[in-house]
């Protein structure tokens, strides 16, 4: 596999933020990679660490890095996720989920302490929207679903593979929608979580606490969040 | 089987509204099960109607009944949606998945252009919560959308059957939320939507245009909703 640098300067970077001791999310994804390939270094140079994975291609990968996994059932909190994106605008707004993934890397961010986002530079925009959001549903009465999300302007198209129905881990189809631009992203997300049948779309807008940009001569920026992260309960 | 004359009462009542040519949704639960018997007799009496279910006992029931179910990917609207709930308070706001059907029931609540609810005179409640608000969350990772519920004060226990997790239709888990009091509805909702892994909640809020009250006496009391039924996008 050619290395791609701009992806591996923001996947190593993050890497740097890592603390002996920590619980550590693993992202899925092109440089996220480089991530866990730099973080596999970093346990075999004998940092303790350990990790949870969001997807099962970043738990094989994690395996043959010698990085040691957690069952969840035993994960008392995540200090630190790292993830890519598929799309970030300069507030840390992502769109997630092009790979399927979008979920599973929901829930690890969701309970992380902290959310570092890698990409490279051609994954930053000025608005959310012209990559298509993921949304996730149930395949029982998916029609009557994408009904509703078609009558909110969500422009949605299921994702197919070899002729049949994509299918996430979790056994769901996924609905990519082509808003093409997403005015206010906040309303988007309050509108597709109210739809019964969705079970989770692809916009985090409350995670990532920085985002951390690789360009192609291997140097990379940071932006960080100002304000809270989370949304208060 | 014998004959409960309040639930009895109230599943029949509903079943008079049904019109020729419309297409029905077909609730689950003991109350809903006389209104599908009813339905039965009209379609036998001649009527021309159609019907989907929102589980595979009240398919079962349907069919046992000879009434002609479509499938969902054929489905063009439902004009009626006619189910129970476990509780139910005067604002016409529900709490509904006790047997585990929630999230069938509440895609066809959202494609229906009116829900009626049938109920016996116990369902019905000051405020809401004294039933334990069902949660259908992912498999994957629980234990983190577990803490999240947690540490909204949920209270999530998970659903057992038999000594092991309930599985629902779509193969997830049950956590049953013991709040006991709700007092903010709406709030609660917000919550539950935001919380990745939480597929669906068994609050349905904005849904019942008609509630259906069933008594021992054989009697039935109506109450219609005032207002606006849906959140409007």
């Amino acid at each position: 596999m050619q290395v791609n640098i701009a992806k591996k300067a923001a996947g190593e970077k993050a890497a740097a933020y890592i603390q002996p001791g920590m619980t550590v999310g693993l992202g899925t994804g092109s440089t996220a990679y480089y991530t866990i390939l730099r973080i596999g270094e970093l346990v075999r140079g004998g940092m303790a660490l350990q990790a949870v994975a969001t997807s099962a291609d970043s738990e094989q990968l994690a395996r043959e890095q010698q990085i040691p996994l957690v069952p969840f059932a035993e994960v008392q909190g995540i200090d630190l996720d790292i993830d890519g994106a598929d799309e970030a605008d300069e507030q840390l707004r992502l769109i997630k989920g092009g790979g399927g993934a979008l979920l599973r890397e929901k829930i690890i961010a969701a309970a992380a302490g902290e959310m570092l986002v890698v990409i490279d530079e051609s994954k930053l925009v000025k608005q959310l929207g012209r990559f298509p959001l993921p949304v996730e549903v149930i395949p029982f009465a998916w029609e009557l679903t994408f009904k509703q999300l078609a009558a909110i302007g969500a422009a949605p198209v299921r994702r197919e593979q070899e002729g049949q129905p994509f299918i996430t881990d979790n056994g769901n189809y996924i609905l990519d929608c082509h808003y093409r631009q997403i005015r206010d992203a906040a309303v988007v997300e309050t509108q597709l979580n109210s739809i019964p049948g969705v079970v989770e779309n692809g916009l985090f807008l409350h995670y990532a606490v920085k985002l951390i940009i690789g360009y192609a001569d291997g140097t990379v920026k940071e932006i960080i969040r100002h304000g809270p992260a989370r949304r208060s309960f």
